[in-house]
């Protein structure tokens, strides 16, 4: 396939970015964005917020869609992803990695759907309420309100992301959700070891119950680490397809673009109040853009995606499903 | 042992209360606590607070101890219980049934030490940050913000109490604590089956760690269940005495005097929040004193136990250690 068609493939596909963590208000960030051609992104809105620190973040979204209307439009359905691809735009879906927001109160789902949250995270790094994540020193699974949130989440039509969660949750959530869910920004562990990685058996059933696995870009999942080139991501969407078919492989770059070291520390505190956390060492800690791979270090790179997947002869119609087509046809599903 | 040598044990001895959780806005109980001759309450001032919420219960508390100051007064040391023996006044150890409000700051606990909080429930029914309740459907015990949790209460000199925490939290927090523990109301699974009851390797390791366990009353944890009997409640004293010795039995009564329906339902939901719980069954709610065994209803009837004790044949400084003097030492071992 030549460059020149592997640019046609990324612009007439629905190009989705299944997690994205950078620095809103950054003016880089923005205009990496608009030049980007990306038809939505997962935004992170909270790792450790609580409730009002939350409601404090929608209001600063709020703020940034009427600053930004020319760039940025909101998303609340897949109608919304088409028409910010129709116009230019880039959607901004309103996600979360945590749970924290709802506090002890599973009601507040429906009031969180209402303001527009339609992705969430079941566990960030550690323990919350509703079960494990990845760095916790134990998993047993989801509580009894995790179960219970699980169910209401289900009811509403909002999609479950689990990339972060404990194995045992992560297996749980996936075998008591009616609706399919996600690992919006994972690998998998056979091919990198790392605990925030996949298992296989995780991944396969995660694909069992149609969902999608979106590979990461982050490069501490990717074999060579800090050193990894976008080929080196490429290495990692290849794997998940072959393990679980290209009907459930999209892609998650967990951009950090712009974000300052305040930003690094407490994502990496215990319960975004105490760092170190246990699990962490703070030597690792790499400020700025260096999480991406060389080569695709902002949005405005992404079709260089597009290219690197045309060298490994997938066909047009998988490129678009690797790109966006998978995330879409999910958030069909579960969105309603 | 004559009734009359029963009430001069009661008289002279340091009387303790492990757990009381009335109605504190009770113009009776105020009035039962002062005909009571207890020394000191651990009197539950959380069951699913918030930051927020206890902060407001604090200050209740501080016009509670202004309006009653002729009968109550504020226990934050061994020697403050020692004080309102000798003044005739009931010392009130402000006591947390939840880790709920630190939520996600364990530098909270600074904050509320010294607003007097002195023993802390790690856990109550479900999961919080720190561990699983004894109603969670899994236990994977401590978390990693509850292991520093334990390691900051023992630094600051906070009892732990694990009474309604799960098996392996409960198992895991002795193992970890520097400092003894306490059970301030449960008694054994092996004396009766129930989740709120304590394991037999619980009360040994326990009692290994020189800690305390609080015989209860509540009415459901004992063998009659709502036909209780004060002879009852003894059946169970005798009980743990048998398992863990003389020097580690006191007794917590889990009072509940004049509490209305709300503050049922409030403790038999999800969370504070969903009522009822997964693992509550509605039709087992009864309100008012009717969970105190017949004959122990309420504080003023404690000297009853005295002579109830005295009919089973333990000495005097036996009774003295039941009705308090355990439970001195410890406070005055984990306090300092």
């Amino acid at each position: 396939m030549e460059p020149q068609a592997a640019k046609e493939i990324y612009d007439q596909s629905i190009v989705i970015d299944g997690l994205n963590i950078s620095n809103w208000d950054s003016p880089a960030v923005i205009a990496s964005l608009q030049a980007s051609g990306v038809a939505a992104i997962n935004a992170t809105l909270v790792s450790w917020e609580n409730f009002l620190e939350t409601m404090i973040a929608i209001t600063a979204w709020h703020r940034r869609f009427a600053e930004h209307r020319e760039v940025l439009s909101p998303v609340t359905c897949v109608d919304d992803i088409l028409a910010a691809k129709k116009d230019g735009k880039v959607g901004v879906i309103l996600g979360w990695q945590n749970a924290t927001p709802l506090e002890n109160d599973l009601a507040r789902l429906q009031l969180f759907y209402d303001l527009g949250v339609r992705i969430i995270q079941l566990t960030f790094h550690e323990r919350n309420l509703l079960g494990n994540g990845c760095w916790e020193r134990v998993d047993d699974g989801l509580s009894n309100f995790g179960l219970d949130a699980v169910r209401e989440m289900n009811r509403l039509g909002i999609l479950i992301d689990l990339s972060h969660c404990g194995d045992r949750t992560t297996l749980e959530a996936i075998e008591h959700s009616e609706r399919p869910v996600a690992f919006t920004h994972a690998n998998a562990r056979s091919f990198h070891e790392h605990k925030r990685n996949k298992t296989d058996e995780a991944l396969k059933r995660l694909a069992e119950r149609h969902g999608v696995v979106g590979a990461t870009s982050f490069n501490l999942f990717l074999k060579a680490g800090v050193e990894s080139t976008l080929d080196d991501f490429v290495d990692a969407i290849d794997d998940l397809v072959q393990r679980v078919g290209i009907d459930h492989v999209g892609f998650g770059t967990d951009f950090t673009q712009d974000q300052p070291e305040a930003f690094w520390r407490y994502l990496s505190s215990q319960q975004g109040t105490k760092f170190p956390a246990t699990f962490f060492d703070p030597s690792t800690l790499q400020p700025g853009t260096a999480m991406s791979p060389k080569g695709l270090e902002t949005p405005e790179k992404l079709p260089e995606l597009a290219e690197a997947l045309s060298f490994r002869n997938y066909k047009a119609e998988e490129i678009s499903k690797i790109l966006g087509g998978n995330w879409l046809r999910l958030l069909r599903e579960v969105w309603m």
